[in-house]
């Protein structure tokens, strides 16, 4: 009996509650997120949880991920809960594109939904922050969304020890097919080969290389290309180094990204440390909105995305930016708790604390007669950092900071200057 | 060919696209909802989308709402998109209410999925406010969260002639009925009726009541009663007055709300106007959380929801309020436009930009050489308030105010002073 009560007051597997705890957590993250693409020039757009399927199997040609959460609606349709952003996105631009300017540059943050085996981060429903620059294809606008990615980690307290974002572009690898004679079709076969370098064993990606005509040993040669003989790579790196970003980047033609509807310059932001585990990533799809819209709107874009769940994980494991984190959510907190020391002064403590609330101040106040010891508990355990009590000297009452313990007699009408929150 | 195009464009019926001036209202509602909600020291959390359909049968007794957006996961699990909060709520709340203090002051903001049909004021995925007051049953509580209820609206500048609160509570007709010897059984059955009136023709609902053997004299005497004849409305409203919301308050025996759950209070949020339009509103439901945790939790508790889609119609249809909201959105849009009137200046232009970012400040540039009229064009089609332009006088650079039209020339290292949000 236990053991089915349990189950039932769980949520389904690789879905989460956000208890206040959690909660906090998310938006630490979204509300810093949200500032800094703000500052960048990015607007925030969103679209629906739910799509046709059909804008699914446009972008992959039919063949549809296996992870999908897809059913039969009530009304007959196909639907998807959304896996990712980017065919919406394409969507709501090939709709209204003429309404806006180019570049268009927006982010969106919401969640997403694969069917996926739950694991250390990674979850059947995730969020994600996804960020576009739409009808540009200058090396400007990929320093700039690339700057932007990098930002939207800093903000978090994160330096180039912690984090670094490996680039590539996948047209060095089609010129590298196109001059071993590698026809184009097999670029997806052949690039899958490159993106398991490093994490399969090398007898046997040299086994799949022979299908190509080619060896281990010119792949690692290429590898090997200084920068400033790969085009492009130099402009970029000057436009990073406006941005004060050069030290986060680095070329590794080995990332080239899973998703087929990338072209040119992809990326990806790893966690320097230990486990090396990819925050997210990006890339340009100049084709993308094009396939979308059945050719009726053709506008290069590149784009990228950031996950909370991996990210959260990293800013709890590193000291500076766990400490950040507290730093901020702990001005999230209450600000006052009114102790109701005498219970004929009840309606001046509400009357109080609705003229507080209006002036922007969180307090709270027991709604029932409580020994004030326990208010004084109450107080603590909801993190408040001042305590005002309410007693028989009203209008005068006593403040208590109950993170420094100093105390004071003020005025009740002084108190709203006292609990603001520069103090 | 283009009808067809058209609609593979689209959303689904009744869910919707957030373009940036749709996304900038929701997040205007949201910040409002989140700040207020805070300020009356309620702490946010959140579930997943995506529930179990057992959670639902639950609460209604194996009989399951017509409009769920149900279906079968790739792993055989009977799955629904979750239609409303409180179900998993106190689903939270019975896994780990040894954690809380109470009472436990809880509030959401998460969109909600009704298989329903789409008409204005009512669509298929929606956003919610959901709060809720948890371990404390007294009058006290019922007053807080209605006064939290009227701040969420008073917060957009929605005022007493705006909207009202109409209250009731469950128990004083189920004490009707004991004196009008009804089987407590078919309190259900006699609510729909009342929860018609006003809604269909007078000799209909006289009809369904004569199998309670009562006449509609005797529900329209019962609903004349005056306040202070009916239990607990005095000190009800006593409350109020502290809180200063007894302007908004009104007693009205016909509120009964649809869900069988609610138990003592319930209480609707109306447009004063017109249209009469519901905007949200709750009850006491003293029972669910027991229900939902297979008696093993067994805590009083009280709620309400407030919808975003009838609220956002409401708020662009009074000026006053349609004002206030264009008001708080223009702080939100872009700060700075820098102007790169030559391009051989560009690598300062792009290094201020980043500096200025650094400091707060939103800005934006054009990343590809563009005529300054064009520039100037862009910087206003984004609502910008500044333009910066960035020239061979630097560092010298024209700062234009592009509401007011004034002038001024400064040095950059002075900028982020005159772009601060104060000025």
């Amino acid at each position: 009996m236990l053991a089915v009560l349990q189950m039932e007051l769980q949520h389904l597997p690789g879905f989460r509650d956000f208890y206040p705890e959690d909660r906090a957590w998310l938006n630490y993250i979204f509300e810093c997120w949200r500032t800094t693409a703000a500052n960048f020039g990015f607007a925030e757009y969103d679209g629906p949880t739910l799509e046709s399927t059909d804008l699914y199997k446009k972008k992959s040609g039919e063949e549809l991920k296996s992870q999908l959460f897809r059913f039969e609606d009530q009304g007959g349709r196909d639907v998807c809960l959304r896996p990712e952003m980017t065919p919406t996105l394409a969507r709501l631009v090939a709709a209204r594109e003429r309404d806006f300017k180019k570049p268009i540059k927006w982010f969106s943050i919401s969640p997403f939904f694969r069917f996926e085996k739950p694991q250390k981060g990674r979850l059947r429903e995730f969020y994600q922050i996804n960020c576009d620059l739409i009808g540009d294809n200058s090396l400007a606008s990929d320093a700039e969304l690339i700057s932007l990615a990098i930002n939207l980690l800093r903000g978090f307290g994160l330096t180039s020890r912690d984090f670094s974002v490996r680039l590539s572009n996948r047209n060095l690898w089609s010129d590298f097919l196109k001059r071993h004679d590698v026809p184009v079709d097999r670029t997806a076969e052949f690039l899958s080969i490159i993106d398991k370098l490093g994490r399969e064993e090398e007898t046997r990606l040299a086994q799949k290389l022979t299908a190509f005509n080619l060896t281990l040993d010119q792949i690692h040669s290429f590898l090997a290309t200084p920068t400033d003989q790969l085009p492009g790579f130099e402009e970029l790196f000057r436009e990073f180094r406006w941005r004060g970003v050069e030290d986060f980047c680095e070329l590794d033609l080995t990332i080239v990204r899973g998703l087929d509807y990338y072209s040119g310059l992809v990326f990806e932001l790893f966690d320097r440390g230990r486990e090396n585990r990819a925050l997210g990533g990006g890339g340009r799809y100049d084709k993308l909105i094009e396939v979308i819209s059945d050719g009726s709107v053709d506008l290069p874009a590149a784009g990228f995305a950031i996950g909370d769940v991996v990210l959260r994980n990293f800013l709890e494991e590193l000291p500076h930016t766990r400490a950040l984190a507290a730093e901020r959510m702990v001005k999230r907190a209450l600000r006052g708790y009114i102790v109701i020391a005498s219970e004929s002064q009840r309606s001046e403590a509400v009357k109080l604390a609705t003229r507080l609330r209006e002036a922007g101040i969180s307090v709270d106040f027991p709604l029932e007669a409580t020994k004030v010891g326990k208010q004084f508990q109450t107080a603590e355990s909801l993190g408040t950092q001042y305590a005002v009590v309410v007693g028989q000297e009203w209008p005068q009452v006593r403040l208590k900071n109950l993170r420094t313990r100093e105390e004071s007699v003020v005025l009740e009408a002084e108190l709203e200057n006292n609990l603001k929150l520069e103090n």
